[in-house]
């Protein structure tokens, strides 16, 4: 039951660095509010922000054998996404692992587990988005899988999904709709830039948005 | 049952500006150790320092209706204090309701919830507390209040009261208490000066609060 | 049975001033993967690095008469290790305690409890790991115990131990085992340093730890 | 700032014997959904489910002394509520003072912090809803207040307002609401009633709350 | 967006009266260690035992509608299974919903959220494994989905999925699977029958499993 | 490291039955309020009740090889006291492993973790004090150690130490400790029948315990 998918499929490196751009609450919105992952998912150094398409690592609790195995298969621009198979935090990833993605072009780790070395980590400009920030070690005695899908800290991770992460969290988008996502968050983009504006001068979204005539309607009084 | 309250009494402005120089832990203090919000309320971003009158928002789990409903409210120097009615952390505010919040004189938010776009936030300089960062998006189809006494991360806070927000966290002061408290806290401040000149030099908390004969009475053996 | 022990063995300064050199993630691993406090013990600003001699407290929750008995016997270079009797996340400590160590010597703070004024501490440069940030105040009625053995977030620490602490945690080092653990640990910042660059270099864990055998043996597929 | 409130006014004792029949669910809706503790509140056994009056205790962390002072105000019918300063788990309350408020007519205990003894409480058949079950003991050293409004679990109670509670949680009624909302509690009851039946001989909720056409109209699909 | 799945594939009656016998433990174990929902899962009261075809229900934070329309979908031996599109703990389900499943055939609810009236679901022996006990009512405004592929707790969960459920907790088994993974778990049942009653003859598992060698060969010291 | 240790003093089998007549809360203030683990540590089921030697287990997460080498030095009358190596909530223990352990005399297990095939333990009367219930299986591969001292659940627990545990919760008492511990505990249960008759008679512990006048003393106002 422990495999390695050496293939998978990526969306265009054009259409992954335009929703980098985009960030994740737009992102979210735009392809209809879901994707979110768990808001434990923290970032470990603040002002990161990519989009990157998934390496996915299903691992035993406690054992970071895997990860080797997943470098491997990481191309420029990819990200691993570790899920153990069982709640853990332990401090799966650390400098040396984050060394050896860069030496790849790989350029960040999502994981529902720990990560450790962050000084180091940060130095690198290496962001990792985790539940916990723990320097307990793993051990490298039980099989797991990768690039096979995995539920990441509550949601379905295929491999070669596209994540997006900045300081609001992480946002996974299918592969073969990462277009008509692009597409969805640009006009909302470029929808929030006019409203912005209206709304720095003073004009109130209760207007802009039409609303006062539904809060009547549903019985909202003012006293 | 959904009501906006239009009219708020509100603490002077100037003892609104002063209270902030005083910061959480000496307000909580001078005021008798009451009024502190829960402790998982943390800033997005460190070194805010803030104090002004409370705009109070009731709100439905997962719906930012009343957020607009209630900017309209904010006067020069208030502050946002949203309250679900259930627990939720979903991100009922972004940096469109921080530009608009700005735009009338707004300074910051203090949600017993999920905030998001927390990178523009901190970019635009824009204070909030918060029990979560979170992506998620909100609806607009229920009904809540604006200016009702709420209770926020386990303390009643009602419209006008002031806020005292630091890195510290949150704490409350009842708009009627907020000149004597200031008095309490001012005498705090100047007492803390002379005991920190005087811990500095070398001199122990034990001489300076005259513990030792209580601490022998109470049993302490030193061995 | 509330007791003062003075005197206490130290490491020697030397020992201990490598150790924080070498790091929490490191040190834990050199010395077997043991002493590692719980997760949820984070440090108040990121990049403090030290590893200090431990003075332990064990107070009563809410109650930090101890700390000023424990300041005394505070040398230069100790860190406080404070541990509460019972679950409790109150701000023992604050920006005039902190005066009061650094006019002493002492070096940072590690409390199973809550920690507050961190702008001022952050600004003294004073380091504090804690559960948790609470402007709560405490109160000076009950006694409690300084350098006697206790547990703090899920670890044995004797007075005297080694405490390390960086970005990724805390972890103790037991006093007599401080140069095995330091010789331990150098060997891996060496090995460490050899497998850097062979990682940089763009060569695989998989191939520098000879991985590929035991992998198939175990039964993992490629496909 | 230490104060024991001798005179409270209650609810009448047939109103507070029909709001415990009607359970906290039912009450909770009829009046508007709101005075619900925090879902960490739960029985210490099942099946207990009662409304009394709140005599209201205001404590320090790990200090029980006032429910000594409490339990004197306490009247036939009465429940305890008991809010910490600061947040707090250690056991405040077990089988000695659970036989004390027994011989004064006391029915129950409602409190944000830790209880022991349950195996007596439940032989005593006493309940209690809390937010821990815990041995940790308590001191005697720090005042408090009884009888004055505390927040409890994220909600605000006066001494004398009713307290629901049952399996489901625990509610407040404001004590001057109590006849309102035991009336819109009835009328719930009695519509459920009748839905029950409907349900049971097969009929769809979408058909008896007429819900198809707006479900329709806003968009739902069926394929 | 919002669709309702009418038809959907259900495994055999059989199969899955038989996957109920096996309970949660073995099957997973059956399955390779997969599709444990959370920890979290807790049954309302003990002894309930089941397993069932999941209709599947994605809902908005704190709205219910969506399970009136999943009734509707129901069929004698269904199960719903509840995951909100954001984290929350109303109580979506009570008694009349309960009743309605009944009529329908229906046989329990998982739902990551919460769930009231258990006193009622108690008595009319209806199970419902939920994250929370809550009394909080949901409005009926926001639309969701039935009978799509969802996460709950952590799983992904397909209508028609295998739902086990007992006192451990609930695991997914592939409606696909559901067959192989039954004949795994009758093979464990035998073989564990066989071990039961040598361990209780006094037997150790170090002697049944053979363990003795390969602990001396990774180096247990016996001292 | 990995090491067994075959030889532990236990206290005495009178004592350790008569320390379980105490129950949990009573030996914790008869030592000082020491000794108590954390009150995450909950039964399996109500009503259990036992005093028992500690063997202990160290082990790594996720892997309960280490249990089958300690029931080999299980006695009649150990219970055993399980602590992970890091934080982790997978089942370690069934019924199979209890079926053992009661061949062996063995009458419980402390566990700083998960447990699972509560129904079976629970018809087996085998009583369990756990982090968490949860069906998650675990693997055998790494070493651990046996009997040694270990912290369990913020406690340091040695092997041979008395366990008190009871719906309370769990107490550890020193082997040396227990005779001195057990004669205090008997103290306190005899004052407490005494107390208990005379608050059941309706005097008040205000007077019992003599408070009124330290109450006066101290400031508290009735009004």
């Amino acid at each position: 039951m422990a495999v390695v998918v050496r293939n998978i499929e990526r969306a265009s490196a054009e259409t992954i660095a335009d929703l980098a751009e985009c960030g994740v609450a737009t992102v979210h919105e735009a392809q209809g509010r879901k994707g979110l992952l768990a808001s434990y998912m923290r970032p470990i150094y603040s002002g990161a922000r990519l989009a990157a398409s998934a390496v996915t690592i299903s691992s035993p609790p406690g054992d970071n054998w895997m990860v080797h195995v997943a470098i491997e298969q990481v191309q420029a621009g990819d990200i691993l996404v570790l899920a153990p198979t069982s709640p853990c935090e332990d401090g799966y990833f650390g400098d040396l692992l984050a060394t050896s993605m860069q030496a790849r072009g790989g350029v960040g780790l999502i994981i529902d587990a720990g990560v450790r070395d962050i000084r180091d980590l940060t130095e690198m400009n290496f962001p990792v988005w985790s539940k916990a920030v723990y320097a307990q070690g793993t051990v490298k005695e039980t099989l797991g899988s990768v690039n096979i899908p995995v539920v990441c800290a509550n949601q379905l991770v295929n491999p070669g999904d596209v994540i997006v992460a900045d300081d609001d969290g992480v946002c996974v988008v299918r592969r073969e709709e990462a277009e008509t996502v692009l597409a969805a968050a640009r006009k909302r983009v470029a929808a929030e830039e006019d409203k912005r504006k209206r709304l720095a001068a003073g004009e109130l979204g209760l207007d802009i948005y039409d609303m006062r005539g539904r809060l009547a309607e549903k019985g909202l009084k003012y006293v």
